[in-house]
């Protein structure tokens, strides 16, 4: 398959949705990047990789850090993870706290704020220093012992986390956060200011595509049918409310982030990260959705 | 792969669930059927066939119709289906009116009855003869020109859709029922009341499975594309409140029914039939899932 | 107190709000009354009348009825009434199925729709012709045996009354509606169809600001506290979504009807009712609410 | 009227209950008081006082605070204080998130946490210094000067106090909470620490009953309008989920609190408090609850 020439016809044919949408603008410094960036890169299990545009620069990758979070956790906690946080799709918007305050405390699954604090809990229980491993984690599975926290993100997301800090709070109540609160939110806003580009992401996501070689980056181990079990949630759980679409349109496991980072899998065939910082109402990356729509129609390969 | 041997043992291993569960018995019709029934069929895209137990037993389908309402009504109607129906998962019961009335009547997925009624109304404004034509597609996808409605089930279960009614009476208040409401209710629960054995399934899935093969079935036809995109529907909205789970543990595209079938496909690999109807407390059948659970990870063939 | 020229003072200084709002237009004949009628009547219960603008001329009571179907059902059925129906205010909308879905089909109280739905069902229990035993029950109260229903508006509310049927559903799904979905519609719908006016409703309030004589009409009788407690969930429940609102700034019970009626009692005081067809946006009369909150800071008499 | 005969017939009266409910123990210093404690006092608008059982022990306040604040804060902040908080009954528990998050910050009335954190958010962009000024306006309006904080009772609830921490954040999120989350959350919770006995809380609800007297203490003046508003919130709002119940029992404004007290006024006539730790499910006093039931039914003396 010539992918690099389909990742050309793509950029091309993604032209007229260059403006459509905007960055985040919650915290500044999300709002200070340039709108229309945009790069992409696909990495092949058997060790191609086709890039194109500003893949190599570095972006917030927010949420997109949860799918890192979730297998570290899983590595450290086993199935047991599942008794503190379901894997269901939400249903209803990433930050909602109706869902957490009907069903007692038990987020619906790790790929929303209230299912990644969680997560954030279950890490800190098992790392002696957190902020340390986590990275040391992200920057072993990416190969890349450069990528580093934005600690300016980070502050400033802290500062207004007032939705988080109502999450931590309720979740606390129903028993199901162990840690401080502070601490527990400092450390899930931490991870969310990790910094990667394009090709980071893409080789960091290679481990889930290629679920048939060991999984084993540091201290965290994960089988096979764990990897692929991690692929399924993010397939029903990726894209908060707008799950179902991008399984329609896209048909691939992903994660996507709202610093307009988009990472998924081809289980078997690839990996691929795309950043384009407009993001539709759902809070996901237009071009990014874009040009992985189109990358499963012009190569035919989905999961389905 | 030695399917009928993974078949065998599958159906040794999961003697020990045997007795969990137990049959719907909303209607009489459904809790007269014997609840230690089990079968099994599979169907490779290359024509083997392999089936274990029951699997030639007809049993009430129920939801699973709502795969071929769904293919029926996509074929007739096209994309502006969407306009009326959603694809995002529901994160709620299967029939539950509050997203419904905050979402103002349109329904999350064609996969909760909401969405089903919906589907079922599409149908009638295409199809002269509705239930002629509907069970004209469900004998032309399965091959099998015996299958039928069973009147029985239909008029117990119309008898007691208050439910459904309620559902029905709430989408014509927000526009989204087009039809006269007793005449929709009617033909959606006749669809319901089809029965068909695991083979017969198992068979009217394959073209799901083998979506490189053209899908036409009398006047219904759908593109590639389209087969892929209701697999990826089945995937993340085909089990109520437990398609993550089904998703985790399986990981395969499917539709359970609480006559306690599960239809399901790898794609172009095989589809699968399974029918045991004692259930667990989400309706889905607890042999059932349990067997494809091992399918999955014997065969080591699954979407992720 | 000299209440004729409260009245007339009054009048004068709700002029201008007298654009303000639409009536409702939901159904032909309710659309087809003129928005600019105003009429007011007091009547005190030492037997002095008080009356104003179109004052006589009838007008559909709509939801002021399920007063009168309350007292009705009360005194057939005495306080086993409570155990289908609560007395808490719904803090919802009107016609919410939210409340009842989560509350397993007991409606919150008897004055929204869900409510006064099951008290129509009561009321069939005991009535052997209940189209005539209500009617000769509201003639009684009011004292007016020329009293009717408006045919016309019944079957034109019941043609659209989707939202009635879903609800009526619904209760019978939950096992709390006993009669036949469709009659006991169109018995409620038919309680909202009666025609009275400002007089008829003071006079047929009287009973309920006159809580020291008996209450006995026809086969209907009340005890004093029984009619003292009718008051309390008018005070709490009479205004929808506006319960709160209206106890503030005018301090009596009422109930009020999308006829653009509001009927309200200052216990062992007065009664009075008031018609302009205007509503606000939930469904109160503009200038009844406004006239009413006037009434009671001139007169300095409220319940608190 | 023989007050003191009623208040000893009523106590022989509600010795049945005496075992029913247990007290509030979320915190030590609540769970340590007698549960067999019962108190009750009465004054008249004319200066009578009727008092019976502990009726001079002090106890913890907790929500009966709320009408205290809602008094302080609608004399500072005059009308606009309705901008900020509603005055509808809430229709669910009364601690519950839902409302809020789909309300987007605005809590339903003052008498909820949300409504009452709110409250304690205007109180303090008023007051210069927070602690001492609202103690004054308590000590004030009851007449007693030795009335304080139980700074135990404060803290050991600060601990623990997740839900409210939960509730601070997700106001500050709407940008409902001007001031420190932090000092906001103290402060409110201090104002439940106040320990008053039943003859302190009967007379600091004096001027609600008396409102034709002027309502001024130290700082804080309100019209007679506004203290029958209060009255009115009180009536609909003053029981958490069981507002209407107590209203159609009772038939009084009032308010309880989880200490197991209830103050209540009957216009131009009484106040009243009762004091009995053991709560229904609801949390509001069973004993309390009874006593004023049967205050009403004997006297023949309610707003209705």
């Amino acid at each position: 398959m010539d992918y690099q020439r389909i990742l050309e016809d793509i950029y091309r044919e993604i032209q007229p949705f260059a403006r459509e949408g905007k960055p985040a603008d919650y915290i500044p410094a999300l709002a200070r990047v340039d709108a229309d960036r945009f790069g992409i890169c696909l990495d092949t299990i058997d060790g191609g990789q086709y890039l194109l545009g500003d893949a190599s620069e570095r972006f917030s990758i927010q949420s997109i850090t949860k799918v890192f979070s979730l297998a570290a956790a899983l590595g450290l906690e086993g199935e047991a993870l599942w008794s503190r946080v379901g894997r269901e799709p939400s249903g209803t918007a990433f930050n909602s706290l109706i869902q957490l305050e009907v069903e007692h405390g038990i987020p619906r699954n790790p790929f929303i704020n209230a299912g990644a604090i969680v997560v954030a809990d279950v890490l800190m229980s098992h790392y002696e220093r957190c902020d340390e491993a986590y990275l040391d984690f992200v920057r072993a599975i990416s190969g890349n012992p450069t990528i580093g926290y934005n600690r300016e993100v980070a502050s400033s997301e802290r500062a207004t986390a007032y939705l988080n800090a109502a999450i931590a709070n309720l979740l606390k109540y129903h028993g199901n956060l162990h840690g401080d609160i502070e601490r527990v939110l400092n450390f899930y806003i931490l991870q969310c200011s990790v910094e990667m580009s394009c090709c980071d992401l893409s080789r960091a996501f290679k481990p889930f595509a290629d679920h048939r070689s060991p999984f084993r980056y540091g201290s965290t181990s994960l089988t096979s049918s764990q990897v692929k079990r991690i692929n399924a949630i993010m397939q029903t759980c990726g894209f908060y409310d707008e799950a179902g679409e991008f399984s329609y349109l896209v048909g691939l496991p992903g994660k996507s982030g709202v610093g307009g980072g988009i990472a998924a899998v081809c289980p078997l065939k690839y990996s691929v990260a795309v950043w384009s910082p407009r993001l539709n109402g759902k809070g996901n990356s237009v071009m990014g959705m874009k040009a992985l729509e189109l990358l499963t129609t012009r190569t035919e390969e989905s999961i389905f």
